[in-house]
């Protein structure tokens, strides 16, 4: 009998709850503050757009939260999802390294999304919500939405990035299969798209103002984040609690964890559960944030407080940021082109048990195609990341002569950027710099708010 | 507990054996022709393009063949698929009908070709061959064939209909990713390509002609077909060996089994399990061979030999046929665009066991949309013909007050025919007739052959 390919759980494995790890930080959390009086934001602050159930996620103190039955019953369409073993990769390279990595590609939008976009639209659901509206850059997370909304008889709608909405069609007609209207962003139907109807590209940061105004203009509709929030990182432990027992039946404990970083939810996903046991004393293992060189934000970013949004409209987050309006380079890994990440994750690698790690569009790109030429499956641009670095360590391994244990974080399938990896084959693939006088810029406008003394 | 929604396998329960379904048709099996003497083609035959692993493959009166390990470890990269059951579907049409299906899509490349694929990679890299020569349609065989010469070493070249080249480049960048060589059809490079020089979109019949036409030219290099084949529906069988298991763990025995069928690999990897088991009083089940009404081959074909291209290089086969120069209409679901079937589907369906139904490709699509809408998988176009017959099959139970079982073949995808979406949901999605005028001319062209008793 051959060593396992994949590690496979039964449906009624699938975790029955998500792993909070904010009572697990170091000190009180730092709140997140009004936009309008730079004051602590309370649940008040949150209701015109976020129903309570979702707000008392955001804030709980709990250590573990139940999932609802309805959101475990619609995890069921495809979870829990396999953990594989990259055997044939780690041939390729010749490495001492076992190389294990968590595939969320298999969702029926194709990446982690789903996880939190399911829980989103139950809870709006429940409080009676008919509309959820969103924004989406690569479309991950917008066709994630419009599934879970077309699970819960929810109407959605989604403000999609310009330069998006005009190279990936498809993501477009994918969000509308599952019933989803979709605009181009920046777009006339808003305060915040009209203000900036010249940006050729859009920005993530622009259309979450679309849709954050959009939200708040009526009871009966809701806004929904696909990541940053802690109640998203929150949804998404499933996979890392799921990959935590398809490893004990490999009999492994991971030497490392490896995930990308946008927003920062697929990475707290995978890794949240096991830095809960590092911070307990249960276990010892590197965690390695990826993201891409063209937004350094964890690498390069400032740690202050500021806005999740372009025009300032929603609560102000102690994070990494390079700006609430620095608009990164066009890099095909739309879904890291944020100019924050996560609160919870920023304050991993500002106490040093998350170390981050930038990585230039080339180099991801061809990690992710040995991947795709070892294993087969052809990854995201967004993951690719995610594959150099684990291959780095791969490589280190061997050098060392060690038998490192690597969890990679798969967080989605390529099927909808292969004109990215057309243009990698071609050689015509850009490697955009990040701009320090952009970000110099961008950090002269941050918003006043108290300096962060964690 | 409430009711599984996927029933799942452990690796070491891919099947061992394929079935080979030839032993068990009543009767002397018909011999394919040589198209040179119009005999019968024995092996000599078929060596300038095909492995003799294969060849035996393909006569073999063995009723089991033994899956080669190297075969079975490439399967383990995706296999066994999950068996789902449709419980938010049957709840959307009120039915006391249950309706499983067996999911390929969780392939890397999108669908079942890649169980063939990998079969005839392996054989052929067994035989010292360089580089296999093939043509696609749709894309998923070209996908599937470049995927499994990844895995064993080998070149690939693929002709790719001239229509979906133009429609779908992400289709050719994916095979470009797996390592393949990818050229419109009909080409310069091939005799058979340049004397249909100024056909507007190419036909999978050319584009088989110019891959035979290259494979046939040097001795390292051989064909590949994903189709039609005994060999080819052999080595598809492990999906419904899989789903008598899994059927076997829901405790249920299927009533009517349903897949699309193009060339009639799917069909027949999901039915002849089951087949076996009805033509030896074991079972009683009703198959339905769902095809489309614009290319309705076994519906209105005649019953004849035939060549398998348009050029007549490959042998003459017994089976339905709209004459072998005969263009069907250009309907998203490319691959069900065949002018034949397979030798062993069609006597299926002159013996009367399998039911052939043609259905339109606007309410194929309604079906695959409604589906998408209650179970997120968004179908490939070819099985949304399949679709539709469960559909039809699970109103009709519900008219009948009867709790029918049916198993469905969701054979792919349709992350690559999102256009064909767009064009359904905009109503701009054409339902192309077949042309009676079309189908009698090319009858008229048939080559002599020895009529069919059968």
């Amino acid at each position: 009998m051959p060593e396992p390919t994949k590690y496979l759980l039964a449906e009624d494995e699938i975790p029955t709850h998500w792993v909070n790890l904010l009572p697990d930080l170091p000190g009180e959390p730092l709140p997140p503050l009004s936009p309008r009086t730079g004051e602590p934001a309370g649940p008040d602050d949150l209701t015109p757009i976020f129903p309570m159930g979702l707000i008392l996620q955001e804030v709980s103190s709990e250590p573990e939260i139940a999932i609802p039955d309805a959101v475990r019953d619609a995890y069921r369409l495809w979870r829990p999802t396999p953990l594989y073993r990259a055997h044939r990769l780690e041939r390729a390279l010749d490495t001492p390294a076992r190389i294990f990595y968590k595939y969320e590609g298999v969702s029926p939008a194709g990446s982690h999304k789903p996880n939190s976009a399911v829980a989103q639209a139950y809870e709006n659901a429940r409080a009676g919500v008919r509309k959820l509206v969103t924004e989406t850059g690569a479309g991950q997370w917008g066709s994630a939405l419009a599934f879970a909304c077309s699970l819960f008889g929810l109407e959605c709608e989604v403000f999609m990035v310009g330069s998006s909405y005009d190279q990936k069609p498809y993501r477009r007609s994918m969000m509308e299969t599952w019933g989803a209207t979709v605009h181009r962003s920046p777009s006339e139907l808003t305060q915040a798209g009209r203000g900036q109807a010249s940006h050729p590209t859009g920005s993530l940061g622009i259309a979450i103002s679309e849709a954050v105004e959009v939200a708040a203009r009526a009871d009966d509709e809701n806004y929904a984040l696909g990541s940053v929030l802690n109640h998203v990182c929150l949804h998404q432990t499933v996979i890392g609690q799921e990959a935590l027992t398809q490893l004990g039946m490999a009999g492994e404990a991971p030497d490392v964890i490896v995930g990308c970083v946008g927003g920062g939810s697929n990475f707290a996903g995978l890794a949240f559960p096991f830095v809960r046991l590092v911070l307990r004393g249960l276990m010892r293992t590197r965690f390695l944030a990826a993201e891409p060189a063209a937004c350094p934000t964890l690498t390069r970013g400032a740690y202050r407080y500021d806005f999740g949004d372009t025009s300032g409209l929603t609560p102000l987050l102690p994070m990494y940021t390079l700006g609430h309006d620095f608009v990164p380079p066009p890099v095909h890994a739309g879904g890291l082109r944020y100019h924050g990440d996560a609160p919870l994750v920023c304050a991993l690698v500002r106490s040093g048990i998350v170390e981050a790690r930038a990585y230039k569009q080339n180099e991801a790109f061809a990690a992710a195609l040995q991947f795709a030429r070892t294993q087969g499956i052809i990854p995201g641009p967004e993951p690719a990341h995610a594959i150099k670095a684990a291959v780095d360590e791969a490589l280190a391994a061997r050098e060392a002569g060690e038998r490192r244990v690597i969890l990679l974080g798969l967080s989605g399938h390529g099927h909808f950027d292969l004109s990215a990896y057309d243009a990698y084959l071609s050689g015509t693939l850009e490697d955009p710099e990040f701009s320090e006088a952009d970000m110099d810029a961008a950090l002269a406008r941050l918003p006043e708010a108290p300096a962060i003394a964690f």
